[in-house]
């Protein structure tokens, strides 16, 4: 186990310390713009604060892997980063870490440290982290591909190859828009079932996907399958997803090809990307197939990912309407959910991907699918929560939601915790809805 | 009419003068690399040379608009010429072509311009000629989805939303290749209809698929629709396109959210983009419906669109077995079909791409899906023209093809031709299968 879990470690920067979802032990990269300071470049958060990598690098304490890797960190994304390798980006986030430990040299022999390489998240916007080539989407969650299924398919809610192969489609990867860009209704053909002829209006069913992606840090090569043994050593890290969809749309559009404007018109990612070496304390088996689910072909198994495929997070989803904004009321969580009750894990979905030849480049996108569990509470959009309309949300205000309305605003959080670590967060993943 | 197109214009380069795809009056654009001569940059095609379109600029007899175009061609792509907008890529068109007219003063002045500005194809190497952001997938042909639709469901061939939107997907813009590039035979998962369980094994249904291809210009900011008016205003040029497609991974996968691994191992498109002036003298109507078919709902209608919406390209696919190059054979063409025959016109496909206000940008591309026309001689893939396998082709060598097989080399090419006119072609779209 790599000594950055470390739950001893502290740092002496103070407000990574106490309750936060980035503690020394996290770490997460990103990529910010301070207020009037410089153009945007890569950052590490810390508890309130942002590390400005390339400040560090100007310090002259850091060691060659790691000085390379920070030599790239003055630019807007994070593919360059990416592209160098595990072995650089891991020397970085390592060197860091005991940068900000508080018995660091570094600080104790210059007490304005602090000053030189952070700045307050408060005066910093947070960018969209990675220019991301191509995003893929899965439908990993058995219980959200069962439930959505039994809506469309009441018979056959869950079609015969669901448990051979980790489904996925291709979405659309110049949409993808960082936490708080706001998120304009689209508007698309719509067909009620009772009519003969579709109309162009605004989607009556917006709807949000709790997932979390995950960012491709080395590719291959086109024609070259990457073994699902080798695929968590190009995984660069985790984000929160929020795959906005437009349920009407979509059941209009989606076949005989599958989704397309239905998600296409915006996809929201958190803007810090939590690496797979700060998820190591949370790394649990692989989903347990019931007895009858068959075993994985060849391809897509493996001791590993079987002992350890799994990331035990957690993820939540809260809503905040207008009308509760102006009575001042707090957002409402409305699910809960756990990314391992997902039935296929991200080396699986990673190998597979690959397993036809296709390239994966550093920055790709690849999403787990709406993260849904089995009970009510877990399950990770509305079109589930409320059963396509059937039993709508009450909130605080008394207002109900079958589906999104204009002006509210959907939260998500992801974390991890367990017993003798350190307890380690995704951050945010918001955006508000503007009417079409 | 632009005076590009004058049949009259000749140029002084003589092999734009006889039988070529590229006479004065097309002058696609593409990106080359000479041997041993620089770095790779933007050429235009003439006869069986390119034009360098740079050395161009230092002659200093551009004017403003053109020259600032001209300013970006020493670049590896064409993106940075897209991203300037039409006004600047049709002047550089219009001022190439009176570069190259036999009576251009530069020419007289100078009797050794050819030296200066002229590489010869054969010495040089086409490259893929955009850095595809994002690429879709449309499904425009009536035709091909009634024969596939028909395969797959004999008593329902369209589903009931094909007539009213142009029906699309994303594909898969990482594994997009240049003409010339070898394809290797997918794996994937693949399950007999009278097997329990898939396996995992080279595809025994690899496949083309014929389409032409229209590549993004001017873009549009996220949450903004184009009018249908405004669509083609921001098309660059059109190019040939082979969707690659393996289509037993395809029937075990792609339900419910549409085709993935079948399609995104190999996309091959030719190396010039034949913009869309050069096109002018060759458009149409869009495709005539038939009466009962719904009329297109106002975001998919104009006048422009129902008078001149059409292309009138020509598309060939030849075959050239292993086989039959041992033999000494030629390559066997084994269909022909027209873009006259989509249901859905380009401008169609780019505003429904953008009526839910999802962006495109720059470099962007959109493919038509298998052109097909009514006649078997015009059906643009294997699985059509040998009707799943049950009709197989016979070749020269007597061999016969279901689908392609190692060795296979299948070759595309389309033209526009008009009396009156310059006939004017894309040149050719190319791809070898290699074994698994």
């Amino acid at each position: 186990m790599n000594e950055t879990h470390d739950p001893r470690r502290i740092s002496w920067v103070e407000s990574a310390q106490g309750t936060t979802d980035f503690p020394i032990q996290n770490l997460p990269f990103g990529v910010f713009r301070s207020d009037g300071r410089g153009d945007p470049r890569v950052g590490i958060a810390i508890g309130d604060q942002i590390v400005d990598v390339s400040a560090c690098a100007h310090l002259g304490r850091l060691g060659e892997s790691a000085a390379t890797a920070a030599a790239v960190c003055d630019l807007p994304v994070l593919n360059h980063l990416m592209e160098l390798g595990r072995e650089h980006w891991s020397a970085l986030r390592r060197e860091v870490s005991l940068l900000l430990t508080a018995d660091s040299p570094a600080f104790r022999a210059d007490s304005r440290l602090g000053e030189k390489i952070l700045v307050p998240k408060s005066e910093a916007e947070l960018l969209l982290p990675v220019r991301v080539g191509d995003y893929t989407d899965f439908y990993a969650s058995v219980h959200h591909a069962t439930n959505v299924g039994s809506m469309f398919r009441p018979d056959n809610p869950l079609l015969p190859n669901y448990k051979w192969l980790p489904i996925g489609y291709h979405g659309r990867a110049s949409s993808i828009v960082p936490s708080g860009t706001p998120v304009r209704r689209p508007q698309g053909q719509l067909k009620d079932p009772n009519s003969d002829a579709p109309v162009f209006a605004p989607t009556r069913g917006l709807d949000y996907e709790m997932e979390v992606g995950c960012f491709v840090g080395g590719g291959n090569a086109l024609g070259n399958s990457v073994p699902i043994e080798a695929a968590e050593e190009r995984m660069f890290g985790l984000c929160l997803v929020n795959d906005w969809s437009a349920r009407d749309i979509q059941t209009w559009e989606y076949q005989p090809l599958g989704p397309f404007l239905a998600k296409n018109f915006a996809t929201t990612v958190s803007p810090w990307v939590v690496t797979l070496e700060a998820l190591e304390p949370f790394r649990i088996p692989a989903f347990e197939r019931a007895s009858g689910d068959p075993a994985p072909l060849p391809h897509l198994d493996s001791r590993a990912n079987r002992e350890r495929g799994g990331v035990d997070v957690t993820v939540e989803v809260s809503l905040c309407t207008a009308g509760m904004r102006d009575a001042g009321l707090p957002e409402q969580r409305v699910s809960r959910g756990r990314m391992a009750d997902l039935y296929w894990t991200l080396a699986q979905m990673f190998a597979h991907h690959t397993s036809n030849g296709c390239n994966f480049q550093p920055g790709d996108l690849f999403a787990t699918g709406t993260i849904s569990g089995p009970g009510k509470d877990a399950r990770g959009c509305l079109l589930e929560l409320t059963w396509r309309g059937a039993e709508p949300l009450t909130l605080p205000t008394g207002e109900t939601r079958k589906f999104l309305e204009d002006g509210d605003e959907v939260i998500m959080r992801g974390y991890c915790e367990r017993p003798g670590t350190a307890r380690i967060g995704f951050g945010e993943c918001r955006g508000v809805v503007l009417p079409a």
